[in-house]
């Protein structure tokens, strides 16, 4: 069986200005990054926003195992078979971060015969967009400190800075440091913190703005810490938003590229979904739905978190109005929510699959609370046996839930054609009636408890000490009025990763809420969150390698 | 007048596809980055090496002012004035760091109408190359940790470790730090060190490697700390050098851009002179030289820094025969070494530019020695008067040594006719008597006491205490066969930086000795030297603005 990489390999793609024409745009429309990847203007965009949307479709999953269920696979083999079946379909996704890529859970750019393409490039830098979000925001943390240290006339107090460093990589030495030491020469010694640079406020930013006045807006409002009477201290008092936004000048345009069969794909930002909102950037969704029929994009880790954040936050921040949901599902996945060990996933396990469709029965439950249509997509393996299969779809009809096979992983668009025949369906019916879950101005502990309580099935909330605090300094500074992006880990519905299924009687624990005032939201730290990852003891970087021919192998 | 950036944007570029052509590249050959930019693939390198060699001319220049006395303005400007005359010249320069131009110095794209384009893009991240670095970097240095971390096979001593991490940014808050702070789960806690990226033996790796099989295995070679037994250990025991490598793939392609007066110009690699090599890659020059009639590259700070480097280095690791050097001097380098100060540098000085002439002749007889002939070209400067630039010439003259005035900043390539016209007649006579400062089979010692007492003109060399036990080390261990490359003060052909003119009556003290086994050099550090820098008072970075449009404003 050939890998990953392989079918990538020996794939045969168009030409970048082919790709980039069927969707109407010529040639001054792009920037060409080799002849396989574009960059599309802001100025083609300002253009196509004049026209009619397309239908919007976000593909979600199940609360997943660590190495993901798949979603962008499905999402890759759902757009490739929607234009098999003669739908002008447009995918958008996010770029993938070097430190998952280098450490354990390896790239993003789908599986098998649902990729995009060339895989490589995309693993490995892009167009430097993940880049530019890194210097931007260490361009503020030297600023910062050097204020600091030229005698610091805001009146910084270096116990509380909020602003970290970022690096795209997962580097666990770097989560807590001292800087600034050696001496009068060499800064002001104080506790930092790195994070990955897709955990970065700046990240977010580039996602949820509509255009470049926008984001250096939105960089101006940043708070990077308080002065010594508790003032917050901003960006735009380090006057540096304009070299930051230019430093993203290229960034923000969206990045075209195609799938193993030729559908187009915009891939722009890529924000983690358990530490940040999880959702491609508003521009390239956008784009999708203005350039094609229907637009297919992903939201991060389980319903519960990309697909919750996606409908209020980035939804909201756009004023997009999706059309139907796609929530991937796995055998294993729900083998793993029965109970099942992750060294037994393969064997067949009818009984803990039984138990395990709790967690999808929440996911469904939760994507309906916001008035939308859903297909659930059980996206093939080679180990699931077809007593599985039949018993996952038996019960998704038992409670009349749409469900169809998707075998985009071995059989590309061809896969995923009955996938995509009931969501045209699906889609043709019109259901959508999409609400958000709750209204801004609610409180903030409103805010978060609606979300622990109707998404994740909480009892409560208990909001720490210092977490109050923050609510009322935030509630007097007028920050109050902000969606949340919760802090949450991927691995359960609650905020206890142990707890599998749909967990019950539980309440999820608040510690600490952080302020993206640049960004639009609050983010409530829940359980143990961690903003820069680690990597395994046997990292995959060693298993990457180059010949003298520059052919790649062991990346996936 | 105009701002450079001003005459930057009123450009006029051609096609980037359309210069590439006129050096005889096809489409194939190159991999365009928008449509003024281009990287040039290896295998077409590859195919331009079987080609016979242009002439290949060094821009070097006195010991400068904090501001630079513009090497790269002339080399731009006299690449521009040679095809003036009919010369196919290609010009080969560094890419710019992001920590000058957010911090004093300002970018690195020439000045006034001797500029590489698009200025912007050449100044804020480019073709990503040096993001590509600091990744490839980085990854070492979280596999190094992680390594300790997850049981620490190799028994890395946490007290002897070398490798540093970096960023590509002045902040000196990451000179020195603690890392892995925060108990158990977050890693050893050690002391450790960001460097600016292009202080990366990475970066010195990629500009000194002939191809991708020779990168991969210098990368291999790095020694990143010691063991409890005192033994190097190398990224090849951390099993990285491939994932490394990958992550340089587009890197080591050299980068195509034009003047403003569509001369061609390669712009790869960027290590700084003072603590790197100071050159930009092999691959470009060589492609320069392949390419063109003539090439006409640069080399950092003074000729005692990036001169010899270029020469004893990267002209013996690439197999490259100088044929000329153009000594770029400025009245007020020459006033400022006569005793004038910074202040003050725009008033006409007489006595002190004749006491500064000193600095000139120094470097004169520097270049000399390696057996190369030379033209001094004095880059005027709107303040200086004729009897200033009058003075120069004459002293030149008096001393048997080719002198040209140079107004390439004001007026392009028509301000170096004289300069390009004085340089063909130099190479028509092809009086290149190029040989090398030492042989690398010389001591430690010997090596650094020549380039000290040759070049620098000191009475003798101090090792301290460390750095003699180090050579013990290095030479134990075989590593004394390498050149070395002194990290050094710009400011002063000594190591003191407030020696000015030809400073007489010094020893050099060299404290430490590092190691860059994979770039292959000894790196000596004498006085003061910082690898990371700081940011001013007020940062570049304040000035710099871009608006709804994306036009940047404040870039210099």
């Amino acid at each position: 069986m050939k890998s990953d990489i392989e079918i990538a390999q020996s794939a045969e793609m168009k030409e970048i200005t082919d790709i980039a024409a069927d969707l109407g745009f010529d040639r001054d429309d792009i920037e060409q990054y080799g002849r396989y990847k574009a960059k599309v203007k802001l100025t083609t965009y300002d253009r196509f926003l004049k026209r009619n949307d397309g239908k919007l479709v976000l593909v979600t999953a199940i609360t997943p195992t660590p190495a993901g269920e798949g979603k962008t696979t499905t999402t890759v083999g759902l757009g490739q078979a929607l234009n098999r079946l003669g739908k002008k379909a447009v995918i958008a996704l996010r770029e993938p971060s070097l430190g998952p890529t280098m450490g354990i859970k390896g790239g993003a750019a789908g599986g098998g015969y649902s990729q995009v393409l060339p895989m490589e490039d995309i693993n490995l830098h892009f167009t430097g967009d993940i880049h530019a979000i890194g210097m931007a925001h260490n361009l503020l943390s030297a600023v910062l400190d050097n204020h600091i240290k030229q005698g610091n006339k805001l009146g910084i107090d270096p116990t509380n800075i909020s602003w970290t460093r970022v690096v795209d990589m997962n580097d666990r030495a770097l989560r807590n440091i001292v800087v600034g030491l050696g001496g009068k020469a060499h800064g002001i010694p104080r506790e930092d913190h790195f994070m990955i640079t897709v955990a970065s406020e700046i990240m977010a930013i580039l996602c949820l703005a509509n255009n470049l006045k926008e984001l250096k807006e939105k960089i101006g409002k940043i708070v990077v810490g308080y002065n010594y009477d508790g003032k917050a201290v901003t960006c735009n008092d380090l006057k540096v938003a304009g070299a930051m936004t230019a430093l993203l000048r290229e960034a923000i345009k969206p990045n075209l590229v195609q799938t193993l069969e030729n559908t187009p794909a915009f891939i722009h930002g890529g924000p983690f979904a358990n530490i940040a909102h999880g959702c491609n950037s508003i521009i390239a969704t956008k784009l999708a739905l203005k350039s094609g029929e229907i637009a297919v994009t992903e939201a991060g880790f389980g319903a519960d978190l990309g697909a919750e954040k996606f409908f209020n936050i980035k939804c909201r921040y756009a004023g997009l109005h999706p059309d139907a949901v796609v929530l991937v599902a796995t055998v294993r996945a729900l083998k793993l929510h029965g109970g099942v060990s992750l060294d037994n996933l393969r064997e067949e396990n009818l009984t803990a699959l039984k138990k395990g469709m709790d967690n999808l029965a929440k996911h469904i439950e939760n994507i309906a609370s916001f008035g939308l249509p859903l297909v659930v997509a059980i996206n093939k393996f080679p180990d699931d046996s077809n007593e599985e299969l039949a018993f996952i779809k038996e019960r998704c009809w038992s409670i009349g839930v749409a469900v169809e096979l998707s075998d985009v992983w071995a059989r590309g668009g061809k896969g995923g054609i009955a996938l995509a025949q009931k969501l045209i369906d699906i889609l043709n019916k019109n259901e959508s009636n999409f609400r958000y879950l709750y209204d801004t101005a609610f409180s903030i502990k409103e805010k978060i408890k609606l979300i622990a309580q109707e998404i994740y099935g909480a009892d409560g909330v208990d909001f720490s000490k210092k977490a109050c605090q923050q609510i009322d300094k935030y509630t007097e500074s007028g920050y109050d009025k902000l969606p949340v992006c919760m802090a949450k880990t991927q691995s359960s519905i609650s905020d206890n990763p142990v707890l599998k299924g749909r967990p019950r009687g539980f309440r999820v624990s608040v510690r600490e809420i952080n302020l993206s005032a640049g960004a639009g939201f609050l983010v409530p730290l829940t359980g143990p969150v961690l903003t820069m990852p680690g990597l395994p003891a046997q990292p995959s970087a060693e298993l990457i390698d180059i010949d003298a021919a520059g052919k790649i192998t062991g990346l996936f």
